[in-house]
């Protein structure tokens, strides 16, 4: 029987409890417990809900899809190094959110919530917002009162209602959690059923990759959704037995925002600078510690690379023909840096279309 | 053995020569017999490419992939019908064209040419040039002088060369012309190669309804790329005897520039007006004559929609979480007049990431 554990407290609390933390305060994980039947799951149609038994929504009348998943992968020569390239931006909203989206709002309809919030005026608020349109699940997107509208557009125009927040980044936040007391807080950080879905992210390359791990998989990381979520994904499928060791996991951050890169004492003088990999800008990540061990656990490493070479990187994966958002290139600007031989697996995000003045303002 | 066939004389050339139109100055179509193993097909990795011996390349080494194709169906309620929604905005440049793309620069590929030009500033464009990129093919893209430097980003930022040519969209077409003298034309609209890929629309669509028909598909249509397309997916599929009926199909224009819907007597005094539906908006199409036919053969009509019909179902499109193209909503608007019964599938040809300036102005 499946469970909402606190990290915390290590307290258990039932699956379809209307919780997005402990009591106590603190993050949640659910502990539960998956099943790969191969032949069953490659007959099933090209989502990602053909890895339906390990997906902890405990209703099929609850799944709120549009059939997203099983991003391409292919592969690429790119940074100096033979790679696989999975597409994660080849999602209906754009970006790899919409695997913890469909799960998270999933669970949402499971337990007949009517409206959830969220503060996120990128990737993460799109996804929450086309899901709930699909799930005719009333959305609140909180967001800075400062961030451009185009930049908001995708949203408002899944119909979800915006909140501008004069401000701090702070202040949003605070706002969300006044909301969060009395509607369902569709976080794509603190939620676990999120992470639930970016699990989905390593199910498919062990799938695509015939059914065995890679050596490495290199990661853009702010908040870690991805991260963790591989982490998660990759576990489960080992304690399966589908595969018998984990890939080794590179956190990428931007150097001028780079907290898994700090030391204690480091952390207290930091000030994050601005960065072109605004997706993984993320000063206090809620989940640093999950993030960390994720990398620790696996022999992989947290890496960090500079503004000239996260553009030298986007230059060079657009031109090899993929499209994508600048976040994604610090995952090819690490590819230097990360001492893993064997088959690495680089996901790029999200869609370049999601960033078109961007990048012709960086290359053209 | 397959051949080139031109449709004005019937003369067959050689599969592999490296012309676009027949010496005589017609239309090309491909003679050549596909073979359907659905249980090979099953058991192939979820791209276009499986139906490989459906496509008319004699070469695997020669083939361009991103891995692209077998784009989500989903159903949903829209235009008062329920429907299939084909998303076919998830693409790697974010449209169906890549499904042209991918044959037709393969097919370059095949030939050993190293230069192709193309005339198109939107889907197309990005299409011929990201699968170039990838082909490591040189790519001379012309444009009118008058395009926006935004429309054209993506296609530069894949590296492609871009040729403003002043002066009207005819002066473009001749400067093309001048060019495709001397190098392969990947043209979306003359070159045969490119309806084999948009072809496997058909395909996808019979597997994925689990190899049967649908009732209908609406398409939105300008110089037939897919309608076309579509067409000779299913009549390959029902020659195979995969399916045993073509689906009614309906050619969806822009009442502002509706061609397909004239009689020869109007046609001399047509003047068309601009559309929110760009990518439909054809004066003249090349295949006309084939696009009349596949509507004809298949009991299916010509349907009209007004720019404001277009506008109130892009509203609904993305209200029910599917971010698309204004175009693609041209197809959802006609629905009211579609006489077909049973299965009908739309397909939304488009990302609306490629027209978030637009979809606000619109709509915000």
């Amino acid at each position: 029987m499946s469970a909402l554990v606190c990290r915390t407290t290590a307290a258990r609390f039932p699956p379809n409890e209307p919780i997005w933390r402990s009591p106590a305060g603190g993050l949640l994980d659910i502990d539960f417990e998956p099943r790969f039947d191969r032949v069953a799951i490659e007959r099933r149609p090209a989502t990602l809900w053909r890895y339906r038994e390990a997906i902890p929504i405990d209703r099929d009348d609850a799944i709120v899809t549009f059939g997203e998943g099983l991003t391409p992968i292919v592969p690429a020569e790119l940074g100096g190094r033979r790679i696989w390239i999975k597409q994660e931006g080849l999602f209906p909203t754009g970006s790899y959110k919409d695997r913890g989206a469909t799960v998270l709002i999933s669970q949402a309809r499971r337990l007949g919530v009517r409206r959830v919030v969220e503060d996120s005026s990128g990737n993460a608020g799109a996804a929450i917002a086309a899901y709930c349109a699909r799930a005719g699940i009333a959305c609140d997107i909180y967001v800075p009162a400062s961030n451009s509208r185009s930049k908001l557009a995708q949203i408002e125009l899944y119909g979800a209602a915006l909140h501008p927040i004069p401000g701090s980044r702070e202040d949003t936040a605070a706002a969300v959690w006044q909301a969060a007391q009395e509607h369902y807080y569709a976080s794509h950080s603190w939620n676990p059923f999120f992470f639930h879905g970016t699990k989905t992210f390593a199910f498919e390359i062990v799938e695509q990759l015939g059914w065995r791990a890679p050596d490495a998989v290199v990661i853009p990381t702010g908040n870690g959704t991805l991260l963790i979520g591989a982490w998660i994904g990759f576990r489960e499928m080992r304690q399966a037995g589908v595969i018998d060791r984990l890939p080794k996991l590179y956190a990428v951050q931007a150097a001028h925002c780079a907290p898994l890169a700090l030391s204690p004492q480091e952390s207290s003088q930091f000030r994050p600078k601005a960065t072109i990999a605004e997706g993984i800008a993320i000063a206090a990540p809620v989940r640093v510690e999950q993030c960390r061990q994720a990398v620790a656990e696996t022999g992989g490493r947290i890496v960090t690379v500079s503004e000239s070479q996260i553009i030298a990187a986007l230059r060079e994966t657009l031109r090899a023909g993929f499209y994508c958002e600048p976040t994604c290139a610090a995952a090819v600007a690490a590819l230097p840096q990360v001492d893993a031989g064997g088959e690495i697996v680089v996901p790029l995000t999200g869609h370049g279309l999601k960033a078109g003045e961007t990048l012709m303002k960086l290359l053209l």
